[in-house]
Formats: C-alpha cells, structure tokens, sequence
C-alpha cells in the first residue's frame, strides 16, 4: 500500500479508496498503519433477511447525506442488493446514490476462514474511517452469532425487526435482547408492530436492573420504505454516539476491537508458520498419541517433537 | 481428566460422562488423548428459530433408539428446549428419554470468545465419540454463518426449513443450499411445504454441475410433531454416511476437523503466551506507528520492541 494511494483516498477519490480496501481485502500484510481518526461512527445494522436492512441501510444513507455527512456501507449480507443479492426494486433504489462521490459502498464476502463475518471487516472499517468517512454503515445477516459479531465490531449496534417475522419472545430467546442498543421494529404498517415493540420492551424490563449511568435501549418503529421513523432513528444513534463519548464506553469497546484484530492476524501468521507441521500434529491427535492441547502447545513452543 | 474417569464414561455412566464434558468445556488444556473411534455419526441439525428443530431432533432420538443405537445431543442452540428455551410442550415431550441411560444431552453457550459455535463443540463431540455414542446430533440455531460452522462441525448437515418462514429462494440468497447434505422442509401439512421443496430443487438445479460420484441432495417433507416423514430423514442419513464412507469424504472432513480444533486452541495458547503485551500492540496500531499485521507478527515473533 503506497502512501499516495493513501493520500487519494483521503481526498476522496473513489477507485482510490476502491483499490484501497481491494489491497486489505487480499492480503493481511497490506492492511497499511493508519491513525484511526476515531472520528467516523462506525454503526451495524442486523436483522434475519426479509426484515428490511437494505430499505433501512439506504434511507440512513440518504439522512446523513441530508447532513452532509461522507457515508460508506460495509455489506456482509449475502441477502443484500448492497452485496449483490438484490431484488430489482432494492437496485432501482439505490441507484441514486450510485454517481454520489461521498457516498462509498463496498461489498464483502461472508464467509472468512476462521467462520464468522469477513475476516478483514474491522481491516475494512478501520481503513474508511481513516481516510475520512463519518458514518460506516456495517449491514449483515443474522440470528444469533453473527449479530453477536457485529456487536463487536460496531460502535453501535442496531438490530432490526419485523411484525411476524420473529417476535419479540423469539428475539429475546436468540439472545438478540443482549447486543442490540437500538431496535428498529420496520414494516410498522403492518399488523403486529406494536406488539412486537412491547414484547421487547417487557423483555428487556426483564433483563438485568440497570444504572443510571447505562444505556437505555430504544425500541423504535419505522417504515423504511416511506422513510417513516428515520430522523428518530438518526436521533438515536446520534444520542448513543453522544452517551459512548461521555461514559468513555467508546474508547473501551474501540480498544477491544483493535485487540480483537491484531489477535486474528495473530492467527493467520501462526497459520503460515505451523502449516508444514500441522498434518502430523493432526495424525497424532486422530490416533489418541496426543490431545489435541499438547499438540496446539507444541505447534505454538515449536518444540521438536512434531516432525 | 484420569484414566478412571474416561473408563466409567466409556462403562455409560452419565455422571462420568457429564464430568468429563464438563471438564473439557472449562479448560481447552484439560481435553483427553483420546483415540476417536470414528464409529460416531456426527449430524448438525440446524434452521431457523421456530421450524421445528428441537421436535426433529426428538423424532430423531426416537427413531435411533428404536435401532438401540446410543444417541448424545450437543445443544448449541439458545431457542432449543435441550439447551434452556424450552416451552412447556417441548419439556414435556423429551421428558421420556430422561430416564434413558443411553441417550445423553448437553446443553451448551453458543458465545464463544471468538465468536461462532461454542469453542469446545469439537472436542466435545470427539469426547462423544472416542466414549462411545453412536449418534451425536449438533443441534443449532441459525441463519448465514452457524450453518456454515455446523457444516465444518459435522460429517452430515441437515438443513430444517418450514413452509413460510423463509422460502426456498431467501434459502438459496442465504447461501443455505451450500452447506446441507439434507434438507427437510418441517411442518409439511402447513400451506406452501410443497413449494417450498420446489423452489429448493430448482435452486438446486441451477447451482454448479454435479459429476456422478457427488453426493445428491436430498429434499424431504416431515411432520415432526406427527412423526411423519421420520424414517426417511434416517434412511437419508443412512445414505449419506454410506456415500460418505465409499468417496473417502469422510476421512476428509473429520482431518478438516482435527486441523480446526488444534487451531483454535494454538490461538487460545498463543493469547496466554502474548496477554501481557497485546495493550502495548494495540497503543502502537491506534496511533498509526504499526499496522495491524505488523503488531501480530511482532507479537508471535516475541520479538523485542513491544515492551
């Protein structure tokens, strides 16, 4: 990565910032030392498919452009027409951001080596950040792991619903009331939005007692598609980036990312320096020789014995 | 873990047996050399909340029990009754196989710290097998990325679906026709079950070309609840395995296995070996003085410069 690929893309040049994120994609030697500026905020968007993230995604996109504000979209969702999986209509609407230079959407495949979302995810975000973006829209699929994922990745998580498509007691059940700090009940129109609402309020009513100091999740109703409920849900995430600044909760959960991925290079540089060994590691697990810790440990120490 | 304890677990007894998980669930250093016998049939069971998963699985116990084979099931799954979500209905039907000294069920988290299936999912079902259980069934909850994970976990993966909760096209966008071997669509006297099969068939159809000696999914109907449709899912399972076995498949994916799970722990051992100076690497990368990458190798190297 040369510093005057860089520097084209902090001037916001498209195929820049492109070439940029195609570079830390490919290689994880390439992810280049960029001071991230701390500057962008870097929001996830869940939910099962068919809730909506798409329809939400693109009316956020349009209400921080309102703003003025610069805005990439990370899409991880196989389900997405950001990704690539587009329904005509989805595609129709996005085209009008299409020729929009402050408007950066990057797709990226789901499925990293080690499982879970794409390994150079946070590569990604950090980069965008640092070259000047203000709102990193992080839109993936799920139930369950993999919104637990973006949880941590996120400065912000945003779990999105629908009536009937999985209530609120379902919800609560996949864990999903534990990582979402705003959730967004989508298709409002439709019959069972408000119970749905409910059902998650008295869930969480029913979580563990809170500080005062803590984060009150909002459970708030939109209808993407009529762009009805979108300022309040840019409210939202505005106060949460607001309540992260003031209790210092957003430098701990950055740290905490910033760990997270040097850890997973970690591993992949590990990966390149045990491969010639890890078949007869394997052989000797397979065969009761050895656990499967005393073989992990002797590929970490490199200690003779292993072939 | 002493040799007297995998002696009564191997002997059936379930206490021993719950010891022994028990200890391989707390500590990754405390997994037994243990010879997998590879006579265990590992199948992942997984769906989205609601389609029926916990009532297969069931019907599955059931129907393995009647050929008294000795049935384990690994509950990863937070809406599953085996692992604590139970509705009442659910509780009561499993309640018969409580007092059946060979069917064993554990319950596990799903939040691994490095996110995905519960980190010890693998060597408890090596544990499963090496004591002796016929049967392992996986059951987890998910949509995108626990499945793909389930798949990595299992010799065969059995993909839930239910009429109406996600058709075969959102299927096929999920990347869901990827990763099954079988693919039973639930709750097949409900409205749709039908169409929903035919859309996954002709999904199917437009996938890659198979050559003949691939294994040829299969699409079944079940009602589980009624027991219907049951025999074929065994007799499919059946199949599978026996595909498995003459294509040198299985040896394969179980190596795939062994390789993962001694990964997964070299980066366990490798976070205590570097905990101390993981603070230190992430000041340098969120200064920008080191990329991430830089900070990984240094921290494996141990190479001087980090403190």
């Amino acid at each position: 990565v040369s510093a005057e690929l860089i520097e084209l893309a902090k001037a916001g040049d498209t195929r820049s910032i492109g070439r940029l994120l195609s570079l830390i994609e490919d290689s994880p030697s390439s992810v280049p030392a960029l001071a991230a500026s701390g500057h962008a905020r870097v929001i996830g968007i869940t939910g099962a498919p068919g809730v909506g993230k798409s329809t939400l995604t693109t009316a956020l996109i349009g209400a921080y452009r309102s703003l003025d504000l610069q805005v990439a979209v990370i899409a991880v969702d196989p389900t997405s027409p950001f990704s690539g999986g587009a329904l005509l209509g989805d595609r129709i609407r996005m085209q009008e951001y299409a020729l929009d230079q402050k408007v950066f959407i990057r797709s990226m495949a789901t499925r990293g080596h080690l499982g879970g979302l794409a390994a150079a995810v946070p590569h990604v975000a950090r980069a965008l950040d640092a070259v000047g973006f203000d709102v990193v829209l992080i839109e993936t699929v799920g139930v369950g792991q993999s919104e637990v994922e973006i949880a941590a990745h996120a400065d912000t998580t945003l779990v999105l619903l629908a009536p009937g498509m999985g209530d609120g007691i379902q919800a609560a059940k996949a864990g999903l009331l534990e990582i979402g700090d705003i959730y967004v009940i989508n298709k409002a129109d439709r019959e069972g939005a408000e119970v749905t609402a409910k059902e998650i309020r008295q869930a969480m009513a029913l979580g563990p007692a809170r500080q005062p100091e803590d984060w009150r999740q909002r459970v708030l109703l939109t209808s993407a598609d009529r762009g009805q409920g979108i300022d309040e849900v840019v409210a939202a995430l505005g106060e949460h980036r607001v309540w992260l600044e003031e209790s210092g909760t957003l430098h701990a959960r950055r740290r905490r990312r910033t760990v997270m991925e040097i850890e997973q290079l970690a591993l992949s540089v590990l990966h390149e320096k045990v491969s010639d060994r890890i078949d007869v590691a394997a052989d000797r697990v397979e065969s009761g020789e050895m656990d499967p810790y005393q073989a992990a440990r002797a590929l970490v120490d490199g200690l003779p014995g292993l072939g």
